[in-house]
C-alpha cells in the first residue's frame, strides 16, 4: 500500500464499497427529506431538522466532488457522469442565494445523483441513450409531421377553436395531445361542427403519427434485439462450430502424417 | 401399495386427478357464490344457501390444507404455493369474527386459489414473476422520475391546482394518471392558464416516462425471446451440426485404420 | 373433361377464378347497398333498387351454398368455412319474416362472407385463431383478476358510486373500462373523495392488469416469431450446413476408395 | 471533365454536397417563415420579408426542378421522389392565383421536400412504405370490422344517440374514436341508458378491433425483424461455416494427392 501515491490512496478510498454505499445512503435520505419539505405540516414541526439534513447532504455532495476532482485530476472531466454530478450539485448551490421558486424546486434534481451512484442504473441510462441515435431519422420525420400539421391547423382552425389552435405553439401542444390519444374526439367534434370535412385532417394525422410512432418503436426493439446477449442456442451453435473446426484440424494433421509416409 | 406409509398414501390421494379436480370445482363454485352474494336480490331469496356453500367451501379448504400439512410434514413449508394457499385461507378465516368491511371484501381472494390449483396458471404466474428481476433497474428509474416530478410539481403547481398537486401523495397519484395518458390535457391546460411555460414540464415528463416505460417493455420482450423455446430452424441447425460431427468422427476412424496399415 | 362426373364439373366451375371473383363482387356490392340502406334520404329516392339488389344478392348466396352442397356432398360439412357461410346466410334469411330490429341489423354480417371468399383474408383469420390457444392461461388469469376486483369494488364502493359499482355486471364493465385506461382518473377521484385509501385498489388493479396484458401480448409476439418464416440468414445457414455434409460425404467416399487399394 | 456533356456537368453540379445542403437550407428556412406567417403580430411587423422569402424559396424550388428535368431528361420521371417534389411545388404554385384557404394552408406541404432532400429520411419513408403491403390483408379485415360495426350501430343506436350514430359517416368516425380508446366509456354509458345490453356490442367491438390491431402490429414487427441486418452472432456463424468449408476443401485436395500416389 505504501507504494501508492496519496492521490491513488484517495481513489481507492472513494471506490471502496463502504464509501459508495454511504453516498447512496445520503442521496436517498436527502431525497426523502426534500419530499418531506413539500408538506407544510412537517415543515412547521420538524422543519429545522429537514433543512439541517438538506444542508449537510449538500455539503457532503460538494465535498465528495471536490475530493474526486483532487483524486482523479484531469481524468475527472473525461467521465460524463462527473459532469452530470457537478451540474446537479451546482444547480442546488445557486438558488441558496436567489429567490426564484423554479430553481428552488429544481433542487430535487439532486435525487438524480442516485443514477450516477448505482452502477445498474448507470447501465440502464447508458442503454437508453444509445438507443437514441438509431431513432433520429424517424423522430425527425415525426417532428416534421407535427410541425406541418400545426401550421395547417393554425391556418384552418385558428378562427374556429382559438383556445386550441390560436397560434403555432398552442397548435403544437394540441397536436401533441392528439398524438397521445387524449381527448382528441372532443377537439375533432368541436372543429367538425364548423368544418364538417375536418375529420379528414384528424384521422389522417392520427393514422400517420401512430404509424410513424409504431415504426419508431419497432426500430428501438430491433436494435435492442441485435444488441441483446446471444441466446443459449446461439452460444451452443458457436461452440459446436468451434468443435467441428478442431476436429477438422485433427483430420488434417493425420492426413499430413499419412502423406509423409513413403 | 401396502409398502407405502400412511402419509404416502395420503399424498397419492391428494395428488390424484379426481381430488385435484374436485378442489378446482369447489374453488369455482365458491367464487361464483361469493359473486352472487354481492346482489341484494339474490341474498334475500337464496342467501342462506350462498352462506352455507361459502362456509362449506371454507371448511373444505381448511381441511385440505390441514391434510396437506399432515401428508408433507416439513416439506409443506418449502413450496411457496402452500404458503400462498395458507395465507389466503387465513384471510378468509379472520373476518368471520370481525366487523371490518375491507377484510370481508377480501374473502374473494380465495378465488386466487384457482391459480395454485391449475398447473398451467401456476406456470404463467411463475413466468410473470421471473420477469420482474430483469425489470428492477428500469422500474427504479421510472419510480425515481415520478418521485422527482412529484416534488417539483407540488412546489410549483400546488397553489394553482390544489385538487391535483396539493401534497406529495396527491401529486404522485396525478403524475401516475398522466403517465397512463388519462386526461392529461385537461390538467396541463388548467396549470398553463396560470403558468404558460408549464407545457415544458408536462411534455418533458410524458416523453421521458413513455420512453422509460417503452424500454421497460422492450427489456421484458427481449428476456422473453431469449427464454423462449428454440425455433424449429434452430433445432434443425443443432441436429445438422450433430450429424456433421458424427460424420467427422467416422472419417477420423477410417483415417486411423488407414494409418495403421503397413 | 368428359371423364369428369357432373359433380366434379360443378366443382371445377365453382372454383374457377371467374366465379370466385363474381361472388366477391356480389358480396362487396351487397355490403355497399346495405350501408346505403342506413340513409333515409337514399331509401326515399332509390330504396326500391337497394332492396332489389339486397334480395338478389341473398338469392345468389343461397343458390351458391346449395350448389356447393350438391357439388361437395358430405365434404361440404368438413370445411369450417362452409359452416361459417351457411350460418351467416341463415341469419340473413330469418329476419325476412320477423320484426326484431337486432336481427335486421345483423344482416350486414353477410359482409363477413368476404373473409371466407378472399384466400388471403382466410389465412389472416386462421392465423388470428391459432394465436388464441397460446393465450388461454394468461387470458384466464386476466379474467380472474377482473372478476376478483369486481367483487371487491362492488362490496366496497357500491354505496359510494352506485352508477359505477352498483352490482357485479356494472362493476365488471367499469373495471374493463379502467383496464383500457379510459377516464379512470375521474372514477378513482370520485371514490377517493369518500375513501381516501382507494388509490391502493385502483393503482394495484391498473399495474396488475397492464402487466398481465403486456405478458399476454408478449406471448403472442413470441409465438408469432417462432411461427414466422425463416429469415434469409437462417436459410443460408441451412444451405451451408447442407453443403458441408455433401463435402464430408465426398471425402468419405474418397477415403473408402483409398482404403480398398492394396 | 471536358469529356462530360453539358447535361452531365449539370448533374454533377446538382448532386454536389454543396448544392444539396443549400437546397436543404432553403427548405428549412422556408418552413420556418411559413410557420411565422401564422402569427398576425409577425405578419404586421415583418410580413413583407416573410412573403419575399416565401416567393424566393418557391422560385428556387421551381428552378431546381426545371434544372433537374433538363439534366436527367426522361430519367427524371422514373424516380418517384421527383414526382413527389413536382406535385408538392405544383400545389404551392396553384393557390398563388386562387382564393381557397385550404390550398393556401397546404403550401406548408413544401416542408415535406425535406424528406426527399435528406437521404436518411428517404430511407425511413421507403422502409415505412415497404411495410404497408404486408399489412394489407389485416388492414382490410380491420376496415371490414369497422364498416360492419358502423352499419349495425347506425341501425341500432341511431335513434338513441343521433350526435354519435346518426348516419354511416358519423358512426364510422365514432367507431374509429372508440378504437383509439378515447372516451368510449361515456359513449357506451349513454347508449346503455336506453339499451342495457349494448355493452355486448361495445366490448366485443373493442376486443376484436384491439386484437386485430395487435396482430397488425405483430405482422409489422416480424417483417421488420426479418428485414433487419444480421446480428453479430449470425455474421460470426456464417464466417465459421465459410472457414469449415475452406478447410474441407483443403482436406479434399490432400486426399486427391494421396490417391494419385502409386
Amino acid at each position: 500500500m505504501s507504494s501508492l501515491s496519496r492521490r491513488e490512496r484517495v481513489r481507492v478510498f472513494l471506490e471502496s464499497p463502504l464509501v459508495q454505499r454511504a453516498v447512496i445512503c445520503v442521496i436517498v435520505v436527502n431525497a426523502v427529506t426534500m419530499g418531506c419539505e413539500t408538506s407544510p405540516a412537517l415543515m412547521d414541526s420538524v422543519g429545522w431538522l429537514l433543512v439541517a439534513v438538506d444542508h449537510t447532504a449538500l455539503a457532503i455532495f460538494t465535498a465528495e466532488i471536490a475530493v474526486r476532482l483532487y483524486a482523479y485530476g484531469r481524468a475527472f472531466f473525461k467521465d460524463p457522469w462527473n459532469w452530470f454530478d457537478t451540474v446537479i450539485v451546482a444547480i442546488a448551490l445557486i438558488p441558496a442565494s436567489g429567490p426564484t421558486s423554479i430553481l428552488r424546486a429544481l433542487r430535487i434534481l439532486r435525487a438524480l445523483r442516485l443514477v450516477s451512484a448505482v452502477p445498474s442504473m448507470r447501465r440502464v441510462v447508458h442503454a437508453l441513450l444509445t438507443a437514441v441515435p438509431g431513432m433520429a431519422s424517424i423522430l425527425g420525420l415525426l417532428v416534421l409531421l407535427v410541425y406541418i400539421a400545426a401550421v395547417i391547423s393554425t391556418k384552418l382552425f385558428g378562427d374556429i377553436l382559438p383556445e386550441r389552435f390560436d397560434d403555432l405553439p398552442r397548435s403544437l401542444f394540441t397536436l401533441f395531445q392528439i398524438m397521445t390519444g387524449d381527448d382528441w374526439g372532443t377537439i375533432a367534434q368541436a372543429v367538425m361542427d364548423h368544418k364538417p370535412w375536418a375529420w379528414v385532417f384528424f384521422i389522417a394525422y392520427i393514422l400517420m403519427s401512430t404509424f410513424i410512432a409504431l415504426n419508431l418503436f419497432i426500430a428501438v426493439v430491433v436494435n435492442a434485439m441485435n444488441d441483446a446477449e446471444d441466446s443459449p442456442t446461439e452460444v451452443r451453435t458457436q461452440a459446436e462450430l468451434q468443435a467441428v473446426r478442431e476436429e477438422l484440424a485433427a483430420l488434417n494433421a493425420k492426413l499430413d502424417l499419412l502423406a509423409r509416409r513413403p
